[in-house]
């Protein structure tokens, strides 16, 4: 079946490997008459662009965009925009090795068990090098949801076990620093982790959370399709990703009943919500407050330290990988898990249009 | 689009409301030839039957399924399985006031702000009413997997902070206990915990776990089809449920590249894993080991508790939500979070068969 | 995977047997606050039910459907409408001896093949009678479909070599005779012919035709899931249909360009086609003009008069099949045509809400 | 929603215009394993390429393809094939004086109506250009058929009134003329009958016959995604398809149950059907027996005869359309029904892998 679509109406289907031709996404479904331009996209490929510090690999890609359909006279015309992003710096020959065994903490091993083989090459389709289609389909929905007057904002949370504190972030510092944490302090504590582990030839894992303003209540539908249950699909979709949390995540477990249901209250003649353990939804449908999730991510399994593993002739070794790996894939995540947060909600709201006879009436009235 | 459908292969599409008629669901592309009976089914109903506790509603109902399609002869025919629990005890009268106001942590307002209006008798379509019908999709799913040697078990591993001793689990204590846990003295702490609450008038939460074993590795579809992303759609869509983990879960976040990866290793020539921080799977697609998952559950927001609300004439009101409420979900969860694992787990394996051309061909050879 | 669910966004799954408990359909992603009753399925179901005339089946079933969720206080609520009609007089054992071979014409040996045995009372799943529960869903769709100024209307065209006279249709007329014709001299032909097969022990075919008016401009989806090609899927999806056209249908083949073009004009301001060779669409799009599809149905494939066949211990055998079978199918699948047809438009109707920008802004505006 | 993908375990999903940067398709879901090169896929294309002979556009297109992804070391690797045909002789001036009227019989006006606005070159996404990308994924459907001992083969059956003798066919003379006709004779009077039209600046219809050999019984979903349901979506889709046929077509309207049966026979001890008006299935399920469809193609719509029409500026005008247009598209649609038809065939082959327990079983012991 392949898996590698995403979304019902706002639909994405990416293609390609780490060390292959390139790497792109036909995105169908995007509504017409929507002003869009490779400028649009690009800057969201530049956030998770190689590269920008020394918490990058040192893989020198461009990142370039091409949108090759979809796109006419500078607006969308409603068929599929197909995007594409050429690899520049695909030195395969550096992964030769590492197709006689298996990298713990990567899908070498299971690839080969589905599949038959692999394509090794950096890990082919099951790289973090994958993530760039999606973004680039990410960067046409939150285009789309501007529009709406949805924002989406994502930003590192944790490294290690150094946090951000919730009360005093700054979201204009987040893209000041190499770690997109929207707090100097915690970024300055985590640099400091963060030079220590490489020293010593580790790797970090971390937290993202996200923040998305301006949805309208209502989205989501009932049951298998619920706000939450797209949102955890899609960040899993994410290698790496070994929880998701939506609204007071897994502290609810500890919370009781008259701590964590969220009051209603009008003020002011509106309708609010006097706290936000929800997430923004309620019953998986979104209640017109801020959606808030987080995703952890485990730290990044290429590591040059010593690992013991097997190889392919079934012998038991060990292995030190080298190569250009990030210590930390957490900061190049964050505009990642911006771009399906933005996939998922988008699809939603589209979805939601068909829910009411009235407003269908009213629609088909013009 | 509804929302009321899970599964590619395995497909199920429950129908019904908390006080109407009954629940049900269609499983469609079980295949032909599993020996199947209502008994089958009706194990697992039980386990999510009210009534059981002095921790669950006292709604009477026997949960009695029907299966009024798909299977003749004892054995299913490859059509679809219909099957329907009538509802027996709707008091429909004891919920005519909340449809006057909004509940705190349900999905009253979204519902409403949704559709225009809503089926107020116990939550309707959102009430946790709705899961039974999952419950005989999962007993099928369940069956299947039997065959396949694949057995999908979960419990209850904390209420509140109450937490299980992971070290110390014992399967055959689980059904004997109201809670589900597989560890007697965490029980009997949870048991006075919830005591205290029930007089106190509140609720608590708490976490369920499940263990998939036989598992053949190879189980997944990359990139967004795969095993973790859609075991925690599967999860999420239960209401309720506020975090989803595999394997190290949050903590991942925390340990180093050398802690969490799990290392490869021969053992008496079998390959295996030496930890499982992974949960069974590598880049989403499982690794023949243990998938492990472990999902948050908020307190039942149903509380006699006093707490602040609107009615739907504009007014700031003060609540007290009386009827049978369970004080905690939690152990009618377990059955349900192992239902929707099942569903997923036995999709994901039919999906996969189609993943290797040398397989293809020996199949049609027959 | 089943294969018993249709459409997007106005979903359906059906389920039941021939001999079985009953039939049954789940409508998920009926828009909310639709009024709707069992009376207006009824109306749809008497039209294809049994029995009616010398021409039907003299099996003795009311068809009596029971709505059983998704409707509150009399309307549709937006969560799943379950609906079922119990069995009423399924006498197994008159098929009892169909077990031992397979029927020409029927699906019997098909369903041996890829299910390994098959429900053989009546065809099981592959009866005729499975219809039903298409033509409730039906009913709903067209009773939305009223809402929106969409009228769609089928009709027998021809049985055996004996057609209506396209030019005198006389749609008052269609009910008021046995076999849907809205042609009453065609009908007495007809009627005379089937007179003469009946005795022959033989079965007729013939063709079912449909219109829908008021279907707005734009309606269907690009490349594959064209307005043409999903009403296709629709009607070919009904047993024993042999031909789907659009338009001119098989007949294009021969006219020129010249002759097959229809023209745009505009006639006091509004935009016109001066002829409807396209069928009401163009590129699988609806132009705003009638909708117009002929299906050709195959003879009832039972019939009374011997033919070759084999039985499942090898050999080669002559058969009379008895019991209680229409002479000619077409009459009572027109309904099953003009529900197909509803739920396809409606589908893609609800499909294309979001195909423009500016609609969505102004649809999330309110 | 888009409506560019087709296909549930063999997915395809096809961007591009005519006369923008190219086209191209993504395959997902195709087996691991399968021995791939741009040839195998260029044989395909070369096919269905404009300029062939007088009957073909003049446009020069070399239509080269290149794979981008999924295939390593000469061999599919299970994940998404992208294809891509990069436009050479896109003169989109030519077609400037479209964008001001509606051209007869194309879907310029439906365009507008739902997107707002088109991409007016050359028809952009409504063009029959667009089948390149199907012809591509075709390709790689047929080689895969191929090793599963599965054979698809079209045909031009009929030119304007001109039909082949469907006694006499000899594929081996199908590629040796510009019609692609199984049947000089019929060839050489539909040349000649093409050469008047070209002259009176008109075109013609015709139609593509397909017969699919060696698919086991079995295959096809009952009910909605039933074998003859897919197929008459997917060759319905391709632009220009106004009749879709399943064997006997719509001449089994005038058979008589006696006539239309196909009896069952034992020969030799294998049991075969005397005769095929099902075209190779029975209850939308394949029989074992050679498939047969054949698709009826209205004249090319562009033609250089005058025709009436109306421009944007609401004025009813004359017009002779000018350009690089086939006289008649039959030829190069065979190919792409052929694509069709592999896509669809083995889609539904993949599906069917799971209908059986036992089956299930023994695929997994391994």
């Amino acid at each position: 079946m392949g898996g590698s679509s995403f979304g019902q109406m706002f639909k994405i289907s990416t293609w390609g490997e780490s060390h292959g031709y390139g790497l792109g996404v036909i995105v169908d479904g995007c509504p017409a008459g929507v002003e869009l331009s490779e400028e649009d996209i690009q800057v969201y490929l530049d956030r998770r662009k190689p590269g920008q510090s020394k918490f990058t690999t040192k893989r020198g890609e461009s990142d370039t965009v091409k949108i090759m359909s979809g796109v006419f006279e500078g607006k969308t015309t409603g068929t599929p925009i197909a995007m594409m992003i050429v690899n520049e710096d695909q030195r395969s020959k550096d992964y030769g090795d590492i197709a006689s065994y298996y990298r713990p903490g990567h899908a070498d091993f299971t690839f080969d068990e589905k599949f038959g083989f692999r394509d090794y090459r950096g890990g082919g389709r099951s790289s973090g090098r994958e993530t760039a289609a999606r973004v680039a389909a990410g960067a046409v929905a939150a285009k789309v949801l501007k529009e709406l007057g949805v924002e989406v904002a994502a930003y590192t949370s944790s490294i290690g076990n150094i946090c951000i504190d919730e009360n005093k972030i700054d979201m204009s510092v987040r893209d000041t620093n190499a770690l997109y944490m929207p707090d100097n302090e915690a970024f300055k504590k985590a640099e400091a982790y963060l030079d220590e582990l490489m020293k010593d030839c580790d790797s970090a894992g971390g937290t993202v959370s996200c923040v998305v303003k301006g949805v309208p209540a209502g989205i989501g539908e009932p049951v298998f399709e619920k706000l939450d249950a797209k949102l955890s699909q899609a960040i899993f979709s994410i290698g790496a990703v070994k929880a998701v949390e939506i609204g007071a995540g897994v502290n609810a477990a500890e919370l009781k009943g008259s701590e964590d249901n969220d009051s209603f209250m009008y003020e002011d003649g509106k309708l609010k919500l006097t706290s936000n353990n929800g997430g923004g939804m309620l019953g998986g449908i979104s209640d017109g407050g801020d959606i808030c999730l987080k995703a952890t991510f485990k730290a990044t399994p290429s590591i040059a330290k010593e690992q013991e593993t097997v190889n392919k002739s079934g012998e038991n070794i060990t292995i030190s990988i080298k190569g250009r790996h990030d210590p930390v894939i957490v900061p190049r995540a964050v505009v990642v898990v911006e771009a399906m947060t933005a996939i998922t909600v988008l699809d939603l709201m589209l979805l939601n249009m068909s829910s009411r006879m009235d407003r269908i009436k009213e629609f088909y009235k013009k």
